[in-house]
């Protein structure tokens, strides 16, 4: 897409791209013009049970939603999902769209309507076509197969430059598991494009309440701690089928040993997309980390990372290569937090930039190396407390500004 | 500065710059290379009362801390100030720096110490040299004279391309009584350079407890509305002194209808200097009043709106004359407050965008025409209440990532 990009993540081998009992498919419906995957379905040839995490905006799109009920019954079969058109700001027509489309899908695979979600991203306030759903969801179900989740993957990009998917096995009770994770997102809300989405799918055999709580604990420690550009969207959802078709033991407490390893699995992968969509971040060319640390809480590290990951003047100097410390101090000062600066260290990897403080200007050509790589991890300790935090975030570019500034002119 | 600027505010006729009781000077100290003016003083020929308000930032320069200091006493007689650098995060040797600078000019003025306030704009980090303040401030002392504060506000400058007055003369009791402004800021944070500072002079006769109330009101609504990039400074300051030599009866009450005359000049003054602030944004083109109507209570009105014109979607859009009214909404969703989003209205001045939550496509011409225009009025009507508050941001260009990233490359 840009000359600017660096940083960029290969698709993975298709072929490893199955979880049993999972089946899927996309296919080019029209909306985003003849050439481009834009609708896609997931199947589980079992009843799956689902866990869901959605936008915490007040301004939720229709099929959130919808999907926000479906959750309710525990149990999934199905996720469409569309590129192109948001449905968001789509106000009743929007809503009858979505539950008309979950019911298409429904019957095409007799299943119950609650057991389908949907999905969509692309241009806030358009309304979608049922001609789209009437040409695309007949050719998906007749497409189904375990090997469609590379394509899926591509269906669901907007801006995206590259597929994110992500793919982990682990054994459970004797029994081989796998976790697949797709995803998709380049800015929060992007050009007049919205959203974050994710699928998970995994054929282990989890009880939902324990599912919503590994789903929650995972998402907040990836897909809630990564920023572009702070803004957060219509549309984000992410949603984690487990079928049970692995046949092991069910995990019915998130303390057992098999569930804590179940976690640590699905932390990683959904972490990893998470990482996938912030170096996707439009025009980024830096995956910066920003971890504070010495903390009286984690609510003030959070305040203070969140702060720093979104200021425009970090970004930009991160762009710019620029060891400018006196932004990532002053951003955390405005962060609303209580800390004594003359205790402050800062850090650009093992580089100490400020002591108590105070500048060390001697390291600053030792700082200027760590900022020319592709990644790097700024650290800002408080040495006011124990508690740490982590957000994931890019440097704000040219391209950036030519992405959202003229991507309708 | 850019050929991208398209907005910027002309020096006023420094002939009229002149209040009775006041003097003012400015030289090159040595700071900012051999041409540029870098400091400069403010002398009231009497005691003037004085009022301050300063950053909210836990991270706050030596000569804020010193001035907070030496507010207390209710009464000035000069402003020592220069560019180039912030004496910001420069610990103990900084704050002797600010108050060693305080003493000097006390002294060679012949009042108390705590007469004295400092101001700083520049690098973070660094420290003052003592040998641009024994070389400047006698220079700054002998040529004092009513017609220097042209200069001032010329010396005050970082990233700005234009010195920002104002002045705005009324009849109080018969007596003509003049408000003179000066004001420094481009972005809340500027390329390693720091802050917005304003100087308020007034002949107006005005008890200190009253002129600390007027000031923090007319700030509340002109330099604390206002965005750039969402940073706040460490060294943000703005002073006013009152010395009385205009000869009417003293303000000594708010409620006064002369009272209420000088805050309706005060608060048009100091709007005029925050809007001449963002108008000269870094790299900003484009003067953006974001209005939010119908709120449940003010505080959700200004939550909102600061969202919004803090949105770098927004204000790339903004700058890419997109009528992206999608990103607007977007960003109303994600301020943390409840509202009704089938009951939303919005609006390119008087171009309808949206209805009842909905698009309104046919308009987008109409919106689109607006937003060409160097400056306008975006309006989010919640029609849930009846607080409203205005917003005033910049666009986010091309200029900014340059100037921002650019900076020390």
């Amino acid at each position: 897409m840009s000359d600017e990009k660096k940083v960029a993540v290969p698709l993975g081998d298709q072929a490893e791209l199955v979880v049993p009992g999972f089946k899927a498919a996309a296919v080019k419906a029209g909306i985003r013009g003849k050439d481009r995957l834009d609708m896609a379905l997931i199947y589980s040839e079992k009843p799956a049970a689902v866990a869901g995490c959605f936008t915490t905006s007040q301004v939720k799109a229709a099929p959130v939603l919808l999907d926000m009920e479906h959750l309710k019954s525990g149990s999934a079969r199905a996720i469409l999902v569309n590129s192109g058109v948001a449905n968001a700001c789509s106000g009743a027509q929007g809503m009858a769209f979505a539950k008309d489309t979950a019911v298409m899908v429904a019957q095409a695979l007799a299943v119950q309507n609650t057991d389908v979600h949907v999905c969509s991203t692309g241009v806030i306030g358009q309304q979608l076509e049922m001609a789209w759903f009437n040409k695309g969801v007949p050719a998906l179900v007749t497409s189904l197969s375990p090997g469609g989740f590379g394509a899926v993957a591509q269906a669901m990009m907007t801006t995206d430059t590259v597929p994110k998917v992500e793919k982990i096995s682990l054994d459970i009770g004797g029994r081989e598991v796998s976790i697949l994770g797709l995803a998709k997102g380049a800015g929060m809300i992007m050009p007049n494009m919205a959203t974050m989405l994710s699928f998970v799918m995994t054929d282990a055999a989890i009880a939902v309440d324990v599912l919503q709580a590994m789903l929650s604990k995972a998402v907040a420690q990836s897909f809630n701690v990564i920023t572009v550009d702070g803004d957060t969207s219509t549309n984000d959802t992410v949603l984690l089928l487990a079928n049970g078709v692995a046949g092991h033991e069910p995990l019915v407490s998130v303390d057992s040993p098999e569930a804590q390893l179940f976690q640590e699995a699905l932390d990683r992968l959904t972490k990893n997309l998470a990482l996938k969509i912030v170096a996707d971040g439009e025009g980024a060319t830096k995956l910066i980390t920003v971890r504070v640390q010495g903390a009286v809480n984690n609510g003030d590290a959070e305040k203070i990372g969140r702060t720093i990951a979104n200021s425009p003047l970090f970004k930009t100097a991160c762009f710019g290569e620029d060891a400018n410390w006196g932004r990532i101090f002053a951003a955390a000062g405005r962060a609303g937090v209580d800390f004594d600066q003359s205790k402050v260290d800062i850090f650009f990897d093992e580089v100490q930039m400020v002591a108590k403080g105070l500048g060390l200007f001697a390291n600053e050509a030792a700082a200027t190396q760590v900022l020319k790589q592709e990644d790097f991890v700024v650290t800002v300790d408080l040495h006011s407390g124990s508690d740490n935090c982590e957000i994931y975030t890019c440097d704000f570019s040219y391209e950036y500004v030519k992405i959202n500034g003229d991507y309708r002119s």
